[in-house]
């Protein structure tokens, strides 16, 4: 039950793996501007070049090192805001007034592709960034279902919020308010391995809907004070994506299985992007299979999920300011944590792979 | 004159001793809800059982080292606002959802004692602490005296306050508008060691109230424009608490010793509680022997000290800046400092004797 | 063109020459109350003596480490605003309650000057100060210029605001709606060595005035509108001074030799004192040698040249970031930063013949 243990400690290996896709930034966020953001560990800049593609460079002017994204975006290239060196989308120097550029050193240029409204880098080796590793997104490619997410910088260790994801029993003591329900707790956990996903379930049959769920039974035209069923599926893929069906049926059509028609389901997307060793982006948001055309309810869902995952940003910096202050400490591993246990191993390999 | 000299570099050995009772909080901080405070370097929760009685225990949840104090007491114990692992007043894991407990760690009890409108800690080895060895406060158990007082948190050494409150030539310079007066410099101050107890005293025969004391004169029913005798009383006892006894009585009515009816008579009282090396908890406040029933004015008091004491503040914080970043520098130790200077040996000796 | 690459590390030798005479505060920013300013990494206090004259010294309380800066200025004396304890000029202990301080040891007292609105002071060896190594300033000497200027402190290296100072092509991307112009860039740049300043020039014959030379040429009673010959003469002395000769000149009268009737003439003044090896006081300001009863003039000018330089200060405490997070990157430099690289290499010698 407690047999395992876990460090609490900053290691001094990196604590990600470099070679993968992270989400660097949603698609409506890089327009005309250049984009500074440090993913893992990389201070980079996004910007766009003259058809509208992604280009992602260090967030360094190999002239002085000013940051390129104080700069600006002229014809598809980056202008550095302090002389004017100005690079492409390779990160190649493409010109300097009165000076030849052929010689001068490139800034480093990152692998970085736009798909289904986030941008997408690679901060590891170019040379293994593969398009076909990019993660299936089929609720991005399905005009069956409707999005809406946002995004929030979250001072810990990106790994605390896969534990937070792949183990739901926070929501009664975190979420009271909204989705937490004392059935969450007493319902058992069921963790398995389906290849290189970790999965946690739990189903709650036969019980009243908290206040979020509510609302979503009505935004699906559904009976709000209806006893339901249920569900919570978790499945965290490498190198830090937690995707969560999620959902409320009447009671006893089916649960997760039911007809479209009696349940409100969707997918929390969680896209998690380490910054620092102690800090990272956070990209939410939630997918629905129902009434995908009303927008209001994708308001409504966002701001109600917005506020949700603000509590959890405020547990988990708090959580690791503790973790921070005593690094000789080891954490339990109990039963609820063996989502959080199995992932965080699939990434230990990952990267223990990566430093050879 | 300027024999001794002091090293005002912060050490790697303990600069507080850890087996005694500091004062963590005053009762009425500590309601319903935990309360976080780190004491003697060590992050402590304290919180009420269910008979009301206070409970302390280390601010970091064995499961996964959220800090306790985010939670909430549920019928004495106190519940981690993660995911629920109770712990009761001794430490012990009391329960969580769907997980036994019996052979989880205990979090880190401390022993903890509430007297005379303070919470008291042992923050050190549990088996010495001894309620025998909390301080007399004749001041708190006596219906002649009134009492009323604040807390700040200073970011310096606690050293530095004991340095002050040992030395009150200060009040003429960081005190002017106050207590401050100009006989304060020229009045010799004695210094003596009565047992495990550092005095220095000062006599100002016949000078006029500053003030504050012509407040306190007002407040007593005597004429604030008399002539005086004041005077002050440091009290230093381990580890770190200076009581003051001051003054004013109206002149050649025997000064200290006067009746009651002829003087305004006072005890400054400090609690002076390790944070980290460089901040402490400053719990002052003044019990009085004259007018007790009168509210107001020991509302009018506590807002006059609070100021007196903000000034304090101010120079000790800056004081500590500038010796942390002259931590080569040594101190003078002059005949105004011999209070303070004796106080710190008798802290060093306790020191010594719990490092071994 | 990229042969030289510089350290953007911070170095454990000094940044900076020691004896020298600094640039510490304008005549005006010391009257009756101290001044507590940290020059090259020397925490020092200014005040006035009995008779105005300007006296530094360390602002550290000989006594108890406090702040002298806190206390207060009596009769030509500093007095700390903790216990009291006075000295001079000199930093000598002059006087304490109830203490004899005779035997006590000094405050450290730094050689300093005041000259020409500025008050000098020399951080190094006090033997080797001066006073005939204050920098000639005949613009503040003569009736027939006027001055005004500010003070900014910028967080980083005080050599980045040489190199910024030393290459003017970055006022066509920093100061693009004031100063800036595409000329600048296409001028051809010329850097030279006379005797211990070195020289960057730049003449851009034949333009349209920019925003703040239209100013300029509107104050000086000349068409706005005129076609001009503009110049840009960089001088750098040690330890850390440039003087950069400015202006325009209508069209074809001799540019920088054209008489004064017929041109808005100025020198740009800098002033550039370290604080620490990643900030410095910047004291910037304009003489000008036309319309110099224009006290209107005077403030407009301030406002606009105000307006520029904090523009610098963004950019440069961007750059100093970026270099401060990346301290194993070389730099380039290229045509354009000759000038600074050339003025580095004064100070890189003069530092290494104080080190030895």
């Amino acid at each position: 039950m407690t047999a395992l243990s876990q460090r609490a400690s900053l290691p001094s290996t990196p604590t990600w793996p470099s070679n993968a896709w992270y989400v660097a930034a949603t698609s409506e966020e890089l327009t005309t501007q250049p984009l500074g953001r440090t993913i893992c560990g990389e201070p980079m800049v996004f910007f766009r070049g003259q058809a509208g593609q992604v280009a992602a460079v260090e967030d360094f002017c190999p002239h002085r090192g000013a940051p390129l994204s104080l700069g600006f975006v002229r014809e598809g290239q980056l202008v550095c805001g302090y002389h004017g060196l100005t690079v492409g989308c390779d990160g190649r120097a493409a010109g300097m007034p009165g000076q030849r550029t052929e010689a001068l050193p490139a800034a480093r240029a990152f692998p970085v592709v736009e798909r289904n409204g986030f941008i997408w880098v690679w901060p590891g080796d170019a040379a293994q960034a593969d398009i076909a590793k990019l993660p299936p997104m089929p609720w991005a490619e399905n005009p069956g279902w409707a999005y809406g997410g946002g995004l929030y910088h979250i001072a810990c260790d990106y790994r605390l919020m896969v534990d937070n994801l792949m183990d739901l029993t926070h929501e009664t003591y975190v979420h009271a308010t909204s989705i937490g329900q004392r059935e969450i707790d007493e319902a058992p956990v069921n963790t398995s391995l389906e290849g290189q996903q970790v999965v946690t379930r739990r189903d709650m049959p036969g019980v009243k809907a908290p206040p979020f769920w509510r609302m979503a039974l009505k935004g699906a035209g559904l009976d709000e004070d209806a006893v339901v069923d249920r569900w919570q599926i978790c499945r965290f893929s490498l190198p830090s994506q937690v995707m969560i069906e999620v959902g409320v049926a009447l009671a006893g059509r089916g649960g997760y299985d039911a007809p479209l028609a009696v349940k409100a389901s969707s997918i929390v997307v969680d896209f998690i992007t380490p910054e620092t060793p102690t800090s990272h982006w956070y990209f939410w948001g939630m997918a629905r299979a129902f009434a995908v055309d009303d927008a209001a309810l994708t308001d409504t869902i966002r701001e109600g999920q917005g506020k949700i995952f603000s509590e959890d940003l405020a547990v988990l910096e708090r959580q690791q300011a503790n973790l921070s202050r005593r690094p000789d400490r080891r954490l339990l591993t109990l039963n609820i944590d063996a989502g959080g246990t199995h992932a965080r191993r699939l990434i230990d390999r990952m990267i223990a792979q990566e430093v050879g």
